[in-house]
């Protein structure tokens, strides 16, 4: 009968399932920071993300991670970064099991280790992507977890996905990664984002990097020294339109307030200081554009959203297909 | 082979899924307020959560919604309202990103805009069902974003789906919605739910209302000359009793202590001034029943609860039936 | 056309799923607490989570609890055990709506009843798993409710699917159940693990049962009474080397801070006393296992993990398989 030979036909299915010999491996177990990568393995990880780009667009329903559960363990809220991996999971048929304060059931709450929480919830899921405020705790987890690990930023340290994001986005919309002109805005000291970003760069031939900040949140002088190394062109600048009229993209950061303790004072001198707004989009070039990791305060006023170079958006969007790329990648392999 | 048979089978459901061609469009693009809905497009609604209500029963596992994710963007917990929203999208087949602490994620936490957080949610997701503290939220955000958008609740605004599952309710319970008396009993001055449920009554062809309530939370002017103004009866009364016994449907609501600050007095004195009990039950017709948007304290007793005219659990499930049924329309379409 | 097959074929499927009608109704409708199970059907279960182990590690993406919805209705945070079920269900093809702060929409909040939440929650889902502070809660749970409930710890009250999978472990890994010898060392007062534990273990025959522990948490009168009057031999030793040179398993817990209060030196004093470390390992025999329901501090040390004889986290994984066992059973039978 037709009913037995549909259950037939869906046992068969589940039995022979060959999701997990799609592919040939990928070479990384864990996404631990953004050193890992060099040039070939980013572009054959872009040419993976534009897959699932037309993925995501075309076809509702993907399958490919079914059967997939990945657990995403974070020790600090980051709604934004934990709901862009949720994303990218599901859309590749994937399942998940959230913790958003993590914090809770392990070492902060009653004494558990790390390792110990890790070995627990590596028995539940088939990949951990982890947010943690302690720099090296992704590291620490990926040494102990028999499942890839992915970094989704821990504390000061590395946010790696963060940093392919950006350098896929510079190559979709500049179309290069080769004899780019970057510039770096506003809080360089403190964000991780603009220092893993620098040092993927630094894998691309005749980079020009310009730093603009306020003094108090300069870049810090072992990125500098490192660039200096690798022999990458760098400056310093305080004249932002002019930087701006040079640049493929001009990267604009969030001053965070909260590494200004009580100097508020400050804090307030410091994010005035440069501002994207209608005046630096006209003296940028045609084809260069605005970028941002998000949230933004007022560092890049709204009028800017309307320019077409404004892709701090697209972006964003760019996020939930590396990561896609990069739960496929380590789940079934290329 | 067979085997070749199903996986062959099953790429060309993937690749060829025809969700989202199925019907024709749905009229509105969002879901804000009770105002949007008239009494066709109501009835069309009703329609299709009776459909749902048949699909939640039968058949497990409908696929109507698979590939679809929605986004539960909760600034304020609501766990009731959104775990309705969530079993309705699951119920479809469809998948769920969940934040039910979003504040932490957007404005109040580092600045950002609500407009900048749903250009970024947008991008994870094919529908937001947004609750909000903040009445106009739901509305900024349907302007901003390129997918659909229900309003979960904003603050004292609008809460549009418990409008509509109350309509529905009393329709399926009296069977008709022309020609209905209702007594609305409670908190009338603050409570969201009476109001919106007044709009919609509005609509149908001579209702009569009744308002009981303490002095301090009465029914405030601009429905009552709204009601007014659209030729609708509606009086108010001070003997629950008597209305009563006189009622099709009588919607009790919970006085809410938070609404009295430190007038403990005044709370005390309101809440246990009309209770709905046996009664109350006695001198109701048989045909009539209790209605209230939950949760309840004591202003229905428990004993009412075996009576078949208690209908707050079913209206509680009605909801959930409105739901799937406003998710599938906003998605796929009629 | 293919096409019109393919969606036909679903359809057939989805209608005629007889996923309910699988197997034998389940003995029970709940599970509330260990004094539910008897032998005959721990080892009945014990089987299915054996069935459970191989699905888990060879069908990826088993639909066996395909369209079901389970609501864990967490009114205290407990990730781990959380995680533990959600996985569970997502590992049989089945589906989760998650509260893991029940507390905010219920009874403490705004004053709602627990009976009142069930009856909304049960109109979601198809299962509901509890964890509730308050002793008795999951049995009320229960009698509301129409659909199972799973008992997930209710405060100093039980923790049934932990004291299943500790026994379910010992079987494992000791290979049988009868004539064991089990020491119980740590906070044996406080500890509803090993009180479940002991009521479970007197259902075997000949079980020696060993209570090492500081004075201020020693086991209570009415588990030594009942253990007594099954006619089980149990001594209180504070030698835990000769103990353990005697068990097959040596099952260590934590000392609980919380229950000390004010009093940090007996803390202190109690915590350091019995310690799991690699002089208790080389009186051990080889067959023998150390267990430890986790999270722990330093009772065990982590010297002694890499020894095969360190079964707690197996044990861990364990409660997986017959958390998916009991979902199984409740919600389509044998």
């Amino acid at each position: 009968s037709r009913l037995s030979d549909g259950i037939q036909c869906r046992a068969l299915e589940i039995e022979n399932k060959p999701s997990t010999s799609l592919g040939m491996k990928f070479e990384l177990d864990d996404v631990i920071e953004a050193q890992q990568f060099d040039r070939d393995i980013l572009s054959a990880i872009f040419e993976v993300a534009r897959e699932m780009e037309k993925i995501e667009k075309n076809s509702r329903g993907s399958q490919i991670l079914k059967g997939f559960l990945m657990a995403t363990l974070f020790y600090e809220p980051s709604t934004r970064t934990r709901l862009s991996f949720e994303s990218a999971m599901k859309r590749l048929g994937g399942e998940v099991l959230t913790t958003e304060n993590a914090k809770e059931f392990s070492s902060a709450a009653k004494g558990e280790t790390l390792e110990d929480t890790i070995r627990t919830v590596e028995g539940y899921s088939d990949i951990i992507v982890m947010r943690h405020f302690e720099s090296g705790a992704a590291r620490r987890a990926a040494a102990t977890a028999g499942i890839p690990v992915i970094n989704a930023g821990d504390g000061p340290g590395q946010h790696p996905t963060q940093a392919l994001l950006d350098v896929y986005t510079i190559e979709r919309e500049i179309g290069k990664l080769d004899g780019i002109t970057v510039a770096l805005v506003g809080d360089l000291a403190n964000g991780r984002t603009v220092r893993s970003l620098v040092y993927l760069l630094a894998k691309y031939r005749n980079p020009k990097i310009y730093f603009v900040s306020p003094d108090v949140v300069k870049m810090k002088e072992d990125i500098k020294d490192y660039l200096t190394s690798k022999g990458v062109e760098w400056e310093e600048s305080a004249d932002l339109m002019e930087v701006a009229s040079k640049c493929d993209v001009v990267y604009q950061t969030r001053i965070q307030r909260e590494r200004f303790g009580e100097r508020v004072d400050l804090y307030e001198e410091a994010r005035g200081k440069y501002i994207v707004d209608r005046d630096v989009l006209n003296v940028m070039q045609k084809h260069a554009v605005v970028m941002h990791p998000l949230p933004r305060l007022d560092e890049i006023t709204v009028e800017v959203d309307s320019d077409p170079r404004a892709a701090y958006f697209r972006q964003a969007k760019n996020g939930l297909y590396i990561r896609m790329a990069l739960l496929k990648l380590l789940l079934v392999g290329w």
